[in-house]
């Protein structure tokens, strides 16, 4: 698969995103496109000469002369910037020469540049960020996670459409569970929009285990969790800040407890582990589904085994072809 | 003070109750009225007569014959059980012969009953249940948590000016920090409603900060957390959720480094001291604001010790005449 990753975007970018690059090049057969301006790349790359052999890792530099910034107006900046680092990407996979589009930096923009070059799908009302969500087991796939504020039914339904071909597809999840995130098991819990969404996944032929609690998310009991934009993104960072909480104040609980500093080594290899597990560093980044083409969308603050995640990602969607599946499954069901 | 406890409501009553009765009565100077059919809580309270004197504790058994389900539709087991234990609870405080009451059952119809028996303040468009949930150095609120699932932009900015007299009544928080949940920072990130309720909270009169992120709550950056009860509920639930598969995740991290096993000890310690903080047993119930009297809703699983704080929480919120404040500070301020 061919890869073509936005060098400016994130927050430590370009020496997250070459970083990247490079290990997902050491990591994998794929080839990455490292798009933006030449010379920055290029400069950045010989940091790491010593270290690999560079001629042999399956990476090429693809200039671009602009870049777009993080607090940009996406639709703007996307449509002011053709040659922007975000807007080739995007273009390359529109034209075929890339399987993949992977951008860490202003998630806003990435939308826009997917919906301008990619277009979306037929019959696709809005795309969706599809985030993955580590559970007590495995994960799940919150859709959307940001990509849609204000939802109809008809929206959410296409989400848990999308999302339960690419957990089906990707992950390798059989029957995908989806559920529609609320306020109580029962049918007749919920606002307006869950309501009238439960009754539309009840009769879409999908997996559909009804209503999830907030409490049920990390439990596991969903592969898809369908919910708002505005939801699924309070509720993905809620939990970072949670988890980061948590840790800091099992840390300082330790503290307290000073005969307690003896286990900190052990504490450590625990706590190295659940951090692992939680961190979104881990799971890459989250796809933009709907758009005719494989868009990634990554954490800002991306690091370079981030952003290889990231990278891997779409390469893996590319692989199971998830547009043309969708594409299909459009085709199959009934939509609106 | 004197308060109403809804002896048969929560997953555990009546033996939560009672037991949660004994201890507040233990703890403070408070009398508490056990609410419901007599027999049954003689018989519950029987079994501590060996281990407290009960007739030294300010508690009395006031009859009520009915109860009121988990499952029971709430408006209408309201209009129907008049003399049911919650019905029979919000009647005391309308009645002025208790200064709150509170109940750990069926949510739904707690603010059914508080709405048919205290009534609406003047002027409050819709009561709110504000919860309060851990921080890293405290606590804030959140309100709406489960009252009102779908809301208009009025409807928040009281939920805000509400919850932010109770934070600095009850909590003595000088100049509660309040913000409105929402997907960035910037006051042009959100969904239709919370751009609208940036833009009152703003001329409020109140602390606002303005939009706050997920990642920001546990993070303590605002004292009260303004969302609707839809958002409210599955970031509260979610959270519980995650700190529960965190700990089990430490645990089952632990397991997998059997070096670590000898740690254990001190680390059951701080995980006790974790989960004490995560824990909304010592958060004791959420005050139902809005409504004119003291209406404290507890979690339905809640034991002895959560019953016992909902009840002390009942009781500072009427020592600190928490309703008159709301009355005052509602007249004060625009708010339609």
């Amino acid at each position: 698969m061919i890869i073509a990753l936005d060098a400016m975007g994130g927050d430590f970018a370009p020496a997250s995103t070459v970083e990247g690059a490079i290990f997902a090049a050491k990591e994998s057969k794929h080839k990455i496109l490292l798009v933006g301006p030449e010379k920055i790349i290029a400069e950045e790359m010989l940091k790491y000469h010593k270290k690999y052999n560079l001629q042999s890792l399956n990476i090429e530099i693809v200039n671009a002369t602009e870049v777009i910034g993080m607090d940009e107006h996406p639709a703007k900046a996307v449509r002011q910037k053709k040659d922007s680092s975000l807007s080739v990407c995007a273009k390359l996979v529109a034209a075929g020469k890339a399987d993949a589009c992977v951008s860490l930096g202003n998630s806003g923009a990435a939308m826009a540049a997917a919906l301008f070059y990619l277009k979306r799908i037929d019959g696709v009302l809005r795309p969706a960020i599809c985030s993955p969500f580590p559970t007590i087991d495995g994960q799940c796939i919150i859709s959307d996670s940001g990509a849609n504020m204000d939802c109809k039914p008809e929206h959410l339904l296409q989400f848990g459409i999308m999302a339960s071909i690419y957990c089906e597809k990707v992950f390798r999840t059989e029957k995908p569970r989806v559920g529609i995130v609320s306020v109580g098991e029962e049918p007749t819990k919920g606002n307006e929009v869950s309501l009238a969404t439960y009754e539309m996944l009840k009769k879409s032929g999908l997996n559909f285990i009804g209503n999830i609690e907030g409490r049920d998310i990390s439990r596991g009991k969903a592969d898809v969790v369908v919910c708002d934009g505005f939801v699924g993104n309070v509720i993905l960072k809620f939990g970072e800040g949670l988890a980061e909480t948590m840790l800091k104040l099992v840390k300082k609980g330790f503290k307290k407890h000073p005969i307690a500093w003896a286990s900190l080594p052990f504490l450590w290899t625990a706590l190295r582990d659940l951090r692992k597990k939680v961190d979104y560093r881990g799971y890459g980044g989250a796809p933009l589904l709907g758009v005719d083409g494989v868009c990634i969308i990554g954490h800002g603050s991306s690091n370079g085994t981030a952003v290889m995640n990231a990278v891997l990602a779409g390469a893996r969607a590319a692989e199971h072809d998830i547009t043309k599946e969708i594409k299909e499954a459009l085709q199959n069901t009934k939509l609106q």
